[in-house]
């Protein structure tokens, strides 16, 4: 319940009443228009086409042999969707044109995935303590990762080559300043916990 | 997690994005403000301040004595807080004046709570089969009503007193057509089921 009452508050922050002061948000003034593609994109990506969605096959798919094409489609869902749609809930507070939004999207796509293939490769290579959760339990309970189907090396090639297409997407979308959005990229991959 | 799915097909509904033929809701066309506006109904009367609230405080008073005012206002919370939106969605979705958003709230409150104080009246005075869920569960939960509270007369003229209200809250909009709604209102109070 916690979980249901958080879920409306994320809503409910990005379609705060301008009018009242009590409100949470209040202060934000984000225009109508804003507050209306904020909440599209967070619904698509929480729910049964994003998060809630690829929570769902990784559920089911315990003890199944995935092939790529399956995990990736589950980890593009389960965390790729909401990370993928920070990056996109950004883009929609400016004005982005269609192709910066383009290159946005291929950025967040590339993180989100880059995080779920570190994840899996952190869970074989970190310790316990170094992760803040228990090291190994995707082996211990059978769950398909990106290790368990292409070995650790070539999970950690597809992480460094996530990282150069979210580099390459930034690059291409000739936006100013993209050394934050860079910066992120690169602790996704390289982070040790 | 069909919940979080659910909930997080709500806010797609309401806000569909008129350029995407597949989304959700898609050939709805409602604007702009409107979606932000219903968003906005929707994750207050959801949250902490509704309906996930009320539950929270229902589930810590199981074995407490509430007074009665603790008790609408955890009913208000609990299943008012949603009943009350449905029907200033509605008024969302038009061009309410301040004085008929008003009256209408006043509406949708009295008909939310009059439907908790029915609950609590047909757990005493209907048997399973009619309701369709375990009667007497309230009182074997040692739960918080209306009837225990009030008493079961009681309980039953503050029913009548809320439809009153409801109807006159109607009346007082000036709307022309109320018929649907003071239909609906009736069949809240004199449910059988």
């Amino acid at each position: 319940m916690a979980g249901d009452a958080l879920q409306a508050l994320a809503f409910e922050l990005l379609a705060p009443d301008k009018n009242d002061a009590s409100a949470s948000g209040a202060g934000m003034h984000i225009p109508d228009h804003v507050q209306a593609r904020l909440c599209r994109l967070l619904a698509k990506a929480a729910g049964f086409k994003g998060m809630a969605g690829g929570q769902a096959i990784d559920l089911a798919s315990v003890g199944l042999a995935l092939n790529e094409h399956q995990l990736r489609e589950m980890h593009r869902l389960k965390t790729g969707a909401l990370l993928e749609a920070s990056v996109m809930m950004g883009a929609a507070c400016g004005d982005s044109t269609a192709h910066v939004w383009d290159c946005l999207q291929r950025y967040g796509r590339a993180i989100g995935l880059a995080f779920q293939v570190v994840d899996d490769i952190l869970d074989v290579t970190a310790d316990s303590v170094t992760l803040g959760k228990t090291a190994g339990k995707d082996a211990a309970n059978d769950k398909p990762t990106y290790v368990s189907l292409l070995g650790l090396t070539r999970a950690q090639e597809y992480a460094e080559q996530l990282l150069a297409e979210a580099l390459k997407a930034l690059h291409d979308s000739g936006l100013a300043s993209t050394y934050t959005l860079a910066t992120l990229a690169q602790r996704v991959v390289n982070r040790k916990t």
